[in-house]
């Protein structure tokens, strides 16, 4: 979607300035590019493997530590039963289109958005209004077919414009034949060929393999970290001492298939995923015990009745009023939601570009009964980042079901209940010979009908009535059943212990995507001009820059090796990463070089550390600088690292020092 | 191969009481065990994936942090073009056989070596000696059709046990067909059908799938992370500043499709590798600039000379005498094989159950030129847990040629250097003419001359003679080339740049096989018999240990419950993990419970500590007990954890407490 993407500080983003950067960086790279590359692979070099090291381990301590939640590390091959059984191998799939011309194949929705757009985009040059174009996606820009052809300043008609946006507003509810609908109803003709695509089919995004030497187990990479925590459930259950609630998690990487991978890291074909999968009792309303410390945070929300009508206005509440208000379905639901947002802050995501979509029915997963999006704005528009669906008792039920697995909870009562329930007893000896061949067809049918139905039957059956029974298969498909084959009568029972299926809650996180966005919500340029000349810095929190500390010797000389071994060797004691550049560039280049990887701090040795062993230590965000002896940088590293401290508390408890960035090349 | 695994405290392994052990408290599980499971594929559950965790962790700090690696992260689909290039399509097999009665598939190595274990073990029996059987899989026990028929006592003559014990003293040497010739020679028939496998055939073992919809671009799960590293050499290289020697260091996941995957987590089908690519001049003897730090670690040695003389003597020496002796070939491989052994000992392997044993010449992965496996000895024998391998300049070459990357180091000379070579020139107003539609082919044969040949050469036509020229293809294979055609004269040039393609010593360790290996180096029962009754405890090193402390109140008294959240908060700060145990077993029962999963450390809060704030500390170990106030117990703790005390000196400092280990369940 169009955007007018923005830095840190408010300056137009300049997509393929940031892009050159990352890349030269070495940030992330396309996989093999020396083989001309994979579209929708990526490979992190050194800062963005750190980067990615940071956020996992945040996630972790913010997640799994603070809820004691249970880890597991399942495999990433699957055998194809278990995604037949859950769903994945029929319905895991995308509208894809062919081009018949150039045999160019896409997905069917971003057709449709796209050529919409480019329509939309003509219309406001036609009446002189600004064009926010999405940036051209800078990583894939050079090999990508766009499908976007050049815009035409041809003015709509109102009303058309308005069916242009609703459509926009929801392009994700849409399913394969209404997307077909519209590309004939607006006649969406490739701009490139001139053809209208062929009509929508699905296909699978999942990587299917064989497993074995005989080839006969097929497979796939799961598309999603879940059924592997799914299939533990009785295990983990146990393993919890038969606790309920409880949360399993696991980071590790899935596959997707995606038919033109496109924008970069947002949207590839093998990624790193963070999922908690939280185990909740369906009776009581989910209530969950700790949303009271959640309560007062306020959300941005974009709820589904919004959307259905054409819109994107969002609103601003606090997520107890959104529960309360039923906007949000439950407590759990919205305790995860509140905590993601926490999660994003904590990180340093931009709070101002950060939203909560609810999806529409038609989007979402086949096994969700309800789902929230949150979504960043970045230069490609707002990006699903995290999603918090109510995946109900779908997976373990169906698991259970195709299994004869106990992926249940048996929960003893506190004090034993009462149950009245109609019991139906056959009379077997006449049942048999009345019905031959057939009787255990009929049996079941019997012992599958409801309380309700068998109310009625017992009511018919009193009235001295036969009952007329619906059996596939058996004559012509229902059978007559007199009074004297079964007896149906209300019986009392106790119950000791309740069994159920516990409802899931998960919060899954695309990691790929959230440090995509999270470089360019950090990012900012130095320079007045944003042009070649300015200087990219990323002010990513110290929690997750990919290093913490530079240490830089004002000149090659030798006398300051030995204090650049010492800094490196206590650095590394506490746990802090630091790197060394001992380059001939100049002071101020060489912190500049890191202002581009984000390196929060900065410590410098120079002939004062030879002489009384003070060391400076250097803010990237404002370029201010301290002095003081070695214990106090340290110290005053190990809080801001910690983040007990801010750089504003350093600057007021130490000497501020002016001088070597400026002339650092003297020495 | 066969042997008699003992445990942590030289008593008899139980691999099934171990097993047992591993399962029940969830370290990890076979995967998909609800579908019937997928032979080779395991998911680790809570305590599995805590201690895999602090193993990368520990990995992570002792080689990518202490030598500031470059850390990448390389996507797993990899398109065939790369493996193609790097040999892998090709080579990457195990040479498979199948029974032609039952159809069953199995590995031709394992098969000869199973059948003339069982061979030997029947001369033992027969003998009246002691059988050393090796474990049956734990883990595959149920599903596992054994090749291993009952054995039988037939005594052997002495020169056939002599061939026997030599062909298992090398059985990774031999090829596919050297496997068959020993299958016919023996008459080695499948004790199950009576019949003789069919001639063992490669398998490939990398799992191919087909990336985007189209299905035309095949591809592979990498077989290794290393390819990844070498295609971004050039990128690295420069994110490095052109300084040579550098290092790259992957971890992730890896696929092999093993024909008969068995011993549990020793050989799957999916796995989680640590590798680092140390890139070298080959120049200069590949000296080491740590060397000196490493020279004098003892390790133990199996060379590739004893083993090719039908051996296993082992030799124990330091890696200092290894190189010098040239027992090892180079100094830089020396340092990694030190540093591979003191990584191990970190992390509580037992020094006693490993070696380093060296590839013989069959054995090697067809990238090799010297390979040397950290070995450690299970329950199944001496198991490959890390490889360090010389691969040569191989993998940079064939891909620079395949590619034209510039997959070199180019680096300035200190002082110019005047080269002498032999040059030639070619007359080329009568070398076309004279050729015709072979002159390009001529001309390429005569420029692809070594030195050697060309002072030959100039010689010969100095003399008067003709070139005679071997080109392929060209008339009878050679052409006569008069001295018309060509000047050879002996020229000086002035290089200021020297060009090379570095060499790469490879450490690869898989985590898995490790995390195996140590816990059964780790374990050992309390119990005096041994059996069912005894009780196991996992002694790992605090550093690797999943929890690091097991938090107990002595009961379910709410008076606890505001202790035990203060102190899990701050052994949280501290970044230190630890769990509750609130239920209401005994207080020894509990701790029981956890000193098989390894938790090294015990906190007691009891009504002493509603007094006074004391709180005890419990030895996983000795089981011995201290009791201090809440700072000293956590100073300790930290200090332990860290690795800067023992608990012999916590032992020394505090007072000791004896009590409710035994009378915990009185309150």
């Amino acid at each position: 979607m169009a955007s007018s993407a923005t830095t840190l500080k408010g300056q137009p983003l300049d997509r393929n300035l940031l892009d050159q950067t990352l890349r030269r960086r070495l940030f992330f790279t396309p996989a093999f590019e020396i083989y001309n590359g994979v579209a929708g692979l990526y490979d992190y070099g050194p800062p963005g493997c750190a980067l990615q090291a940071n956020l996992v381990d945040t996630w972790r301590k913010h997640f799994v530590i603070e809820e004691d939640m249970l880890e597991v590390d399942c495999t990433v091959l699957t055998p194809e039963e278990v995604l037949k059984t859950s769903g994945h191998v029929e319905k895991f799939a995308d509208w894809m289109c062919k081009d018949p011309k150039s045999g160019e194949i896409f997905r069917a929705d971003h057709f449709v958005e796209d050529i919409i757009e480019q329509r939309l985009n003509g219309d406001k040059e036609a009446r002189g209004q600004k064009v926010e174009e999405a940036e051209a996606d800078g990583a894939d820009k050079k090999k990508k077919k766009k499908t976007k052809g050049k815009v035409e300043a041809v003015k709509l008609d109102d009303a058309v414009v308005k069916e242009y946006e609703s459509i926009l507003a929801q392009i994700d509810n849409y399913n394969g034949d209404q997307l077909g609908e519209l590309i004939t109803k607006y006649d969406l003709k490739h701009p490139a060929t001139g053809a209208l695509p062929s009509p929508p089919v699905p296909f699978n995004l999942m990587f299917q393999t064989a497993i074995g030497p005989s080839g006969a187990l097929q497979g796939y990479l799961r598309p999603e970290t879940a059924q592997g925590q799914f299939l533990n459930f009785a295990k983990l259950l146990e393993f919890n001492q038969n606790n309920m609630p409880f949360a399993s998690a696991s980071i590790g990487r899935s596959y997707r298939n995606e038919i033109s991978p496109r924008a970069g890291l947002l949207r590839v074909r093998e990624f790193l995923m963070a999922e908690v999968e939280h185990f909740v009792d369906p009776e009581g309303g989910k209530k969950h015990e700790r949303f009271h410390e959640v309560e007062d945070v306020e959300l941005v929300l974009l709820d589904r009745h919004v959307q259905l009508a054409g819109k994107t206005d969002l609103k601003k509440m606090s997520i107890g009023q959104a529960v309360r208000d039923k906007v949000v379905d439950n407590e759990t639901l919205g305790y995860f939601i509140a905590r993601i947002y926490l999660f994003m802050k904590k990180i340093g995501v931009d709070e101002s570009k950060m939203r909560f979509r609810q999806h529409m029915a038609n989007e979402m997963a086949h096994y969700a009964a309800d789902c929230w999006d949150c979504e960043l704005l970045t230069s490609a528009g707002w990006i699903e980042c995290v999603g918090c669906a109510d995946r109900s008792a779908y997976d373990l039920s169906v698991h259970a079901k195709k299994t004869g697995a106990a992926l249940y909870v048996r929960e003893r009562l506190d004090e034993p209940k009462i149950v009245e329930e109609w019991e139906l007893e056959i009379n077997k000896k006449l049942f048999g010979p009345r019905f031959k061949k057939d009787a255990k067809v009929v049996q079941t049918a019997l012992e599958e009908t409801t309380q309700a139905e068998r109310e009625t039957f017992a009511k018919t059956l009193a009235d001295g009535g036969n009952l007329t029974l619906k059996v596939a298969g058996v004559g012509d498909g229902s059978v007559e059943i007199t009074k004297d084959l079964v007896t149906i009568e209300l019986k009392k029972r106790t119950v000791n212990i309740r069994e159920y299926t516990p409802n899931v809650i998960e919060p899954s996180f695309g990691i790929g995507r959230i440090l995509y966005s999270l470089i360019e919500h950090c990012y900012w340029t130095r320079g007045n001009d944003g042009g070649d000349e300015s200087r990219s810095v990323l002010s990513f929190p110290p929690t997750v820059a990919p290093t913490k500390v530079l240490l830089v010797p004002l000149s090659t000389n030798a006398a300051f090796k030995p204090f650049l071994a010492k800094l490196s060797k206590k650095l590394r004691q506490l746990g802090i990463s630091s790197k060394v550049d001992a380059s001939s560039a100049t002071i101020g280049k060489r912190y500049s070089r890191n202002d581009e990887l984000g390196t929060p701090l900065g410590v410098t040795i120079d002939f004062q550390t030879v002489k009384d062993g003070t060391l400076t230590l250097r803010d990237r965000d404002s370029m201010l600088q301290v002095r003081a002896d070695e214990d106090k940088i340290l110290e005053a590293i190990k809080a801001i690292v910690d983040g007990t401290k801010t750089w504003a508390d350093v600057e007021k408890e130490l000497p501020k020092f002016v001088g070597q960035e400026l002339d650092g090349d003297a020495a």
